[in-house]
């Protein structure tokens, strides 16, 4: 990346005044409170999708329905996660969490503003006991295996986390089997609106950098079509960046039911499930070898059950 | 391991008498000739299972062939992929390579003997440009995922590496669907007797590493039940080691067939198998998230379809 955000996020904490205690517990209730409405919200399109079916696959199962269970983090907090395994989505996950707690020093050293001292003033997070790096994360992971290989499978994360620093990152990506013109189209038109709605240079920064990180170097090839992917926004206003956060999550809301319900009553041939399920496969090693976030979950004493929800249902290396 | 094979490979190598030219390259040639060899008899022996396969299920398949490709390395040599899809085995594939060439100097930290000069009147591996660090590397590599969940998968690999040191290491672990105690003790029987063979100390040492190396600890499981694996394996005596290196192969030749065998004519059902995609996926995840020659490989430019060949023909993640 040509602009670097982690060290603007950084230079920016530098000048900016620290958060009163007040403040931050209500910008910490403000995005856990969304990422929670957020999910209640794609819970209901995907489970509204199941009741529409009307396609000619599928013809024996019920219309799906989300099942959530929850996980508490060992070090503080927990997450919540919904599945659904229906006859239009043959999984999908919508986790929510929100966790807190203490970095280890090495592990601190690889998170913005969290291998220092709160300022004077600002607030400590993560827990009173003032002991380590403290942090506070909240966020929203979606990932979505279709039955279709005509509909594409797409991934959402938006996040807000918290250490002397505090910033937003997410984005949205299409991972279409086949690619499609207008639906990768469709689906960059509408967060290009979003973002130009907030920065006319969000656009092309955040669509080259989902393009950098969804990278298969081993296949010579980049997992889906891209979108946009976003990390250590902190304009210097906390209210614009939650803003733009959320409307990421409700484009995505809008333009990803919008093109699962134009393809999802077309038939299919089982030589197009077959290439599905090799697609698939490339899913599985990008998340496996590449994915930040699953690197760090897994290795980081994360709740893999949460982690591995992104996995495909099901994936073929013949 | 409290036992460091590295470390006593370095140290053997400060007092060791070089070789001379005519040696290293008898014995380049002689272990690229066994592990060609060996592949051959891996092929002969499973495309005989496939040929005896008696057993209720897949009878509308033919008996499985293996077909065979190459590949280039660009730096130097290369390999020869021969991959078997049949009604026993799902795949099976029997990898072979032979490569030699420069590693990069970041590259040649990690490897013993890599960083430094040949010794006085020793042969310079990988070619006479004298550029870099040479090595030179021959193997055979084998993993085999079958149709039963009553047979189980397996894995095989030997190899010689040559800097300015040289070594062979690989081993052979089972992994079996649901656990069969008296396949675990035929299996870790043979590969016992065959390292008490050599050396009493090999067996416990090799068992041990086998278990601390195929280990998931983000599942609290390890992948298998183990077998073997060892390294860095220079006694001080290259034709000691290399007997032992070509007796590992010839009893994984022998004991893995046997199991199969045992157990390949009896019908599964539906709750087996798709238990048994289940448990594919964590051997997907081993070889993504730890594997170390795998991880190695795609990351330096290895050939992706050789590497990858370890990879489950399908695999759940429901």
């Amino acid at each position: 990346m040509s602009f670097d955000a982690r060290a603007a996020l950084e230079a920016r904490a530098r000048t900016a005044p620290a958060e009163d205690a007040a403040t931050a517990a209500s910008r910490r209730a403000a995005a856990s409170t969304w990422f929670r409405d957020l999910r209640d919200r794609m819970c209901a399109a995907f489970e509204a999708i199941e009741d529409d079916y009307a396609g000619p696959m599928n013809t024996g199962m019920a219309a799906g329905r989300f099942t959530r269970s929850t996980w508490d983090r060992p070090g503080g907090g927990g997450g919540e996660m919904s599945v659904m395994r229906g006859r239009v989505f043959e999984k999908v996950g919508v986790n929510i969490s929100v966790v807190h707690g203490s970095f280890s020093p090495d592990f601190a050293k690889a998170i913005p503003g969290a291998d220092r001292a709160p300022a004077e003033g600002g607030a400590a997070e993560g827990g009173a006991d003032g002991a380590g790096a403290q942090f506070w994360a909240a966020g929203i992971s979606l990932v979505a295996h279709m039955w279709s290989p005509h509909v594409p499978a797409a991934h959402m994360n938006t996040r807000h986390i918290r250490t002397t620093l505090g910033w937003f990152g997410g984005g949205g990506d299409l991972n279409p089997i086949t690619p499609h013109a207008p639906d990768t189209e469709r689906f960059h038109g509408a967060f290009k609106a979003a973002c130009d709605a907030h920065d006319p240079a969000y656009y092309p920064r955040f669509k080259a950098w989902c393009d950098d990180y969804f990278d298969l170097p081993h296949r010579g090839e980049k997992r889906g079509v891209g979108g946009i992917f976003y990390d250590y926004l902190d304009s210097g206003d906390w209210t614009r960046d939650f803003a733009f956060t959320r409307d990421v999550g409700t484009t995505f809301l809008t333009v990803f039911p919008a093109i699962i319900r134009h393809h999802m009553n077309r038939p299919w041939t089982e030589a197009e499930r077959e290439y599905q399920l090799i697609r698939r496969g490339r899913y599985a090693e990008f998340n496996l070898l590449y994915d930040r976030g699953t690197q760090f979950g897994l290795k980081t004493g994360g709740h893999t059950e949460a982690i591995l929800m992104s996995m495909p249902p099901a994936a073929k290396w013949p």
